[in-house]
Order: structure tokens, then sequence, then C-alpha cells
């Protein structure tokens, strides 16, 4: 039976679920510190917030990949905000949050946490705290929040976290619309009102802000907005293309320590002033060349051929050929010219090697996504690649005992649902 | 008995030895085609020309490495050379000397030679008769030319034929001093006069000429003067450094196609003309670091401890650890650097970056040098690096089927040595 949503009022009969995307970044890493252009795109991978009526007066958090399974009483959750002298259930507060104040709930939050949570879900924890006390006050309700971004890879995990979690409230709370029920078994997701999604990211802005101390806003951006975001000296610009991009992203399973690899650039840079300048400013432009490749009407996006749509290489990869266009090729060379810079500016790791040594012997370029001395590889798949192919590739990487899946880059951005609870 | 020679009278009863460094490219390859500075130096394994006397009005010529061994009545030869109209024994021949009228040798040469000859033995033929006849015209020799440089690995191999042969023929006909002999067994090698070498290094790239058609002249003047050079733009610049620098080369045993890859490099800067530029400019600036670095008086000479010779790192290598200057870190850093610069533009190959691989993990930076593609690989050692630490990198090299072998880079130019025959 399809209903319509009434705006504003809080839906306390309501499941509603957020989802919100991953991100990748194309590329620009580290180079972005020094000033120069980095490219991020929504990945389609999503973390969803589930946000029903409570029971008992109570406020119910399931997080389980991070092992937290809490259950407080609101006058609890009453009581630690009042002496973080934080609650204001309104989404006005965004603009009077201060970033000092959240960080004294810890001590309280780390003793909340089972022997089963993961490292890192404090933050989590308190990121949760405040968004629910300051978005929905103090009302009854059970959350749970679950993803298939792997933490802490560099695919935007806590930003995709903080975007479904503030969608997810919001939405709860009447700020924003959802779709009308279909009454079938299958969900419908609609994006968030364009005017709305600005509110989300700012709120999921605030959240990050608890977990990093200082992020630099791109995270939130593109699993709010999704798509393409370019980021600049502090300055994010969405890119009108919607141009999904086919992809194999691979995790290494090595940890790494962004702070260290930064700082390592850092101080290469002051040993070699001129040479990684030059270096930054090639990843510059490969990133500012990315940015006009996607936004090129092409052939790029997949489905039925159209006029333009020339195949310029037919390459073997195994037993079967690689059909690419020329975007294709082009952003191809970029990837391999961007895993080069990387590795010359020391950020590269031998298990990253490997993966873009085993695409290459398929004639497919990868470059490491992110910080890099670990994390996740991208792979640029032609569109015309065929799944037996990809299924090649990805043998040969786990064989070599990394995790790969297939994702579409460049997707939509936050979305909700819901469902009448009966 | 020591015996002073005569200059500028043939010696007929003396053996001449001439021998001539091969080079390497510390960097800047295939970014010079693109007009960037290049920096070569001489590798200390040397191509060494044998002249003595010859027998029965003949000559002969001896290159057992090429299965090459020819012995021509001097009559054949004046037809060959007279065919050619090239009968000019004297050294100001070069300036008159033009390029088109050789190749019609090719024929001729070809049909002398035998079953064995190695692929490119023609060239060498070619080249020696045009040298042997213009500088010492049509006396009865015995030639013989050995080499440690490996032919066709990027190691300057042709160019340390064309001076060493140069330099002998000169020596023998008495253009150049040779030694005082000492009487012992052992080999004196003497520089040759810094105002002959000139003269070597223009008959050389006559050579080069017809070996390679168009040379850059980099090679056979590295291999004549030794040391360091630097090349831009068609201008090379001697670089008064004699710092000899440790290396390990290792030839990756893959033959590789030096004009496939440098029109790769060329096209794919055609289709990426911003960022290409800005790894051209990348590698220039790497290039002229090098450069600053090898100019600056310094630790990196070797030998006893002196003044501002500071450790400054200090890392494990295996089960030694490794001592570096702050020079040698540097330069580490810009090898890993121009590495992964040459990785982007397309010339690496995996065994390439399976050999920057294993130094890696010894904590030392690797880069191909030459043409890329195969070919062969430099690794710095530091000084302080004991030779159970090369030990035991070298094995794991060879272990994966790599050929490798230590070499002072930066050392002397073309030398001469003789000895009276009994």
């Amino acid at each position: 039976m399809a209903m319509a949503m009434a705006m504003g009022a809080p839906r306390e009969q309501l499941r509603v679920d957020a989802r919100a995307p991953g991100k990748v970044i194309l590329s620009g890493e580290h180079a972005v510190v020094h000033g120069t252009s980095a490219v991020a795109a929504a990945l389609g991978l999503y973390t969803t917030a589930t946000i029903r009526p409570g029971v008992d007066d109570g406020c119910v958090l399931d997080l389980p990949q991070l092992g937290v399974n809490l259950k407080w009483p609101l006058k609890v959750i009453e009581e630690i905000v009042t002496q973080g002298h934080l609650l204001d259930p309104k989404p006005a507060h965004v603009a009077s949050y201060a970033e000092s104040e959240w960080p004294q709930l810890g001590a309280f939050v780390e003793q909340q946490l089972g022997l089963h949570a993961v490292k890192g879900a404090d933050a989590a924890v308190t990121a949760f705290l405040f968004l629910y006390t300051s978005i929905l006050g103090l009302q009854p309700v059970t959350v749970r929040v679950t993803s298939e971004l792997p933490v802490g890879a560099g695919l935007g995990s806590s930003a995709a976290y903080c975007v479904a979690l503030s969608a997810g409230l919001l939405a709860y709370c009447g700020e924003i619309d959802l779709p009308q029920e279909n009454g079938a078994d299958r969900k419908t997701w609609i994006d968030v009102n364009e005017k709305k999604i600005d509110l989300v990211n700012r709120w999921a802005f605030e959240g990050e802000r608890i977990i990093h101390g200082r992020p630099s806003g791109i995270d939130n951006t593109v699993s709010s907005f999704g798509y393409v975001v370019k980021f600049k000296q502090g300055q994010i610009t969405r890119l009108h293309t919607q141009l999904p991009l086919r992809m194999l992203l691979t995790n290494t399973q090595v940890g790494r320590n962004t702070k260290a690899l930064v700082a390592g650039v850092g101080e290469r840079a002051l040993r070699h002033p001129a040479a990684m300048g030059a270096i930054f400013k090639a990843i510059d432009e490969i990133a500012e060349e990315v940015v006009t490749i996607l936004l090129t009407p092409s052939e790029n996006s997949g489905g039925e051929k159209k006029k333009g749509e020339e195949i310029v290489s037919t390459e073997e990869c195994g037993p079967h050929p690689v059909f690419k266009t020329e975007q294709e090729v082009r952003l191809q060379e970029l990837v391999e010219m961007n895993q080069g810079l990387l590795q010359g500016i020391g950020v590269s790791h031998l298990s990253i090697e490997s993966i873009c040594q085993i695409t290459a012997s398929y004639r497919l370029q990868s470059k490491l996504t992110g910080a890099g001395g670990g994390g996740c590889v991208l792979t640029l798949l032609p569109h015309k690649l065929s799944s037996t192919s990809v299924e090649l590739v990805k043998v040969d990487l786990e064989a070599k005992g990394f995790s790969c899946f297939e994702a579409v880059i460049g997707g939509n951005g936050v979305q909700v649902s819901c469902q009448t609870l009966s």
C-alpha cells in the first residue's frame, strides 16, 4: 500500500534506512597535501544505517562489524550529554558545534565498550552519541549500522558511517523526504533531495571531526553527494559527471600509518624541493586530465555502443582480448603514470607493486588509492572486458592472498528508504 | 728494460693495448630525448683492443665475443676501401667522413662473416675496417678486441669498442704517447693525454655512426674521457668530478627494443603533453640534483673517514646494518624517484621491478639504466656497506636468474699500455 510521508513529523512507526557510499581517490593523493588537485569518486559499496523506534525508553546502538552492541536508558544519555554541555536537539546546532567538547566522553565510552569492540569503536560510538542527541534529541530508538566497506582501508568508511547515520537520523525526524512505499518486498532507495544533502554533509562532517580530528571534508562530501569531487587547496568542487567507471578494488591487507607516510613525503619534499615540486606538478596535471576526461561526454558510460565509441585498442588479457576505448587507454596510461609517481615519492609497498604487476600481466593498469604503504589498489576495468576475464584476474590476485571485488565508481551519493512497521 | 717510445713513428715491434670503459646513465634516460638533462658516468668494465704487427702482409681481426675471426690480404682491403672511395689514412679524414659511404660495405662484410658471428658483428667489422684504414692505412696488423661488457645491455659496449680501437690504432701509429715499459709482468696503463683524448673521441664517434646511424655522442665521450658527463640538448659537458660511486649492476637478461621504447614515450608525450612534460621536468631536476651532489666535495669518495663524513642513517640490510652518509641517502632517494618516474612513463619491466624489490628489501634503491624494458639495473651501494652484505644481495638476485657484478662508476676513461715484442 503506497503511502506518502508527512514532512517534519517524527516517524515513530517507521523503520528508516539510509545508505552512503564509500570513496576512492582516483588521483592526487599525497600531492594534494602540497597544494595540488585530487579527484575522489563515490565507491559503490555502502554503509547502511537503520533507525527504528526504540523500546523501554532506551537507545540501542548495534555496530556488528565493530563488535559494538550497547543499550543505554535515555536518562544515562541525558546525563552524558549534559556533562558534555551538548544537548541541543536541533540541526541548527551544527553552526555552534565546538570540536573540543566531545573528547571528554572518551573515558565514558571506553568503559561502555565490551571485549569484542574493534579498535576505533570508541570514536564511532562518540560520533553516534553526538549525532543522535543533536539531531533526534532523546527519542527512544534502535540504531544498527552495517557496512560493505572494509574499515581503515582508505575507502572512507568513517565518512560513510557519519553520512548514513546523519541522513538516517534526519529522515527519521522528518527533515528528509522519504520514498513512497510500494508495498513490494524490494526496498526503494531514493536520492536525498539536493537541498538536504548539504545538511547531511554538514552533520556528517561534524561526526568526522570527532573520529578524525581534522578531516579534509573530501570523504563526507563524496559520500553525501556521490559522483566525482575535485579537491584543491581546501576548495571542494563537485563535478557534474555521472559516468560510472568500472573498477577492481584490491585490498593488500597491509595496514598502514597514514601520518608517517604523509610526513615522509613532506620530509622528502624538503630535501629535494625542485624534483619533488615537479613530481607534485605532474600529479596535478594527471588529476586535471582525469577531470577533463571524466567531464567529456563519452563512450565510458557503458551500456549500448554510441556514436563515437571507437575501440582503439585490442590487447590480449589472458585467453581473452581486452577492448579499450580511446578514453580508457588514456585513463589507463594516467593510472600507470600516477602509480609510478607515487612509487617515486616513496609511498608504495611491495604488496601494491605485486598487485600492479599481476594486473599488468592482463594489460590492466593499477594504482594505489589513498595513503599507500598498503591499503587498497584500484584497477581500471574497460567496460568491454568480459566478466570471465575479470574472474581470471581475481583468481590470480586471491591466490596471492589479496581480497578483491569489482565496484562501480562515480555513482550515486546518500540515499534513503523506509518501511512502515506493522 | 725501460724504453721511451718515439712519437709519430710506426711501432712495428710493439704490441699496443688500449682499454676503454663502458658507461651507465645515472639519470635522465628517455627524458633527454625531450630536451632535459642526462648524466652518464664511466663504468669500470673495459673493452680492450690489442694491436700487434701483422704477418704475411695481411690484416687479422679477432673479436672472440662476436664469433669473428677474419684475415684479409692487404690487397683485398685496398679493393674494398677503394670501391668505397674511403682510403685516406690520415686522422684529418675525420672532418671529411661522410656517413652515407660505408653501408655499401655491408654485403661484402656479411659475406665474410662465418657461421659463428653474433648479430651485430657486421657493423663491428665495418667500423673496424673504417677506423683501421683511415688511421693506419694499409699496414699489416693483427687486432684483437675483447670486452668485459655485455653486448646490447645499454652499457655502451659499442662505444667502448670504437674508443679502444681508435686509441689502440692511434697509439700504434705513434699519435698517442705510450708508457715507459717497466719490465715487470704487470701492465702499466696510462691515461691518454688530454689533448689526444679529443682525437680518440672524434674517431670513435665516426665508428659509432657506422654502428648506430645517429648516435648521441654521449657513450663515446664518457668512454673516452671517463668520469661523469652531463648531456642536454646536444650539449655535452664534462663534469670535473672524480668521485667514484660504488654500484651493483644487474643484468635482467631481457632483451629490449630501444627504438620502440623511445617511440612509446614520444607517443605518450603527445597524448598527455602537460603531465608528461611535468614528468620530464621532474627527471631533469633529479639529473641536476645528481650533478650538484657529484660536484660537492664529499664523503662519497670512500676510503678513510674525513671531516664532514657523518653517518646519517643506519638501516638494517639483512643481518648487517647499512651505514649511509647524507649524500648517499639523498642519492638513494633520487634513484627511487627516478625509477618511479621511468615506470610512470612506461619503460620499466617486470624483471626490473623484481630487481628493485629485491634490493629494496636490503634498503638499497635501484633504477633501470638506459632504455629500460629489460637491460640493466643500477643499485647504489653505500661505501660502508660490507662485502658480506653485497654478497647476500647478489645471492638473492642470482637465485632469481639475474646476473650481477659490483662495479665502480665514474672512474678513468681511455688508457693505453704497450709491450716490446722480442
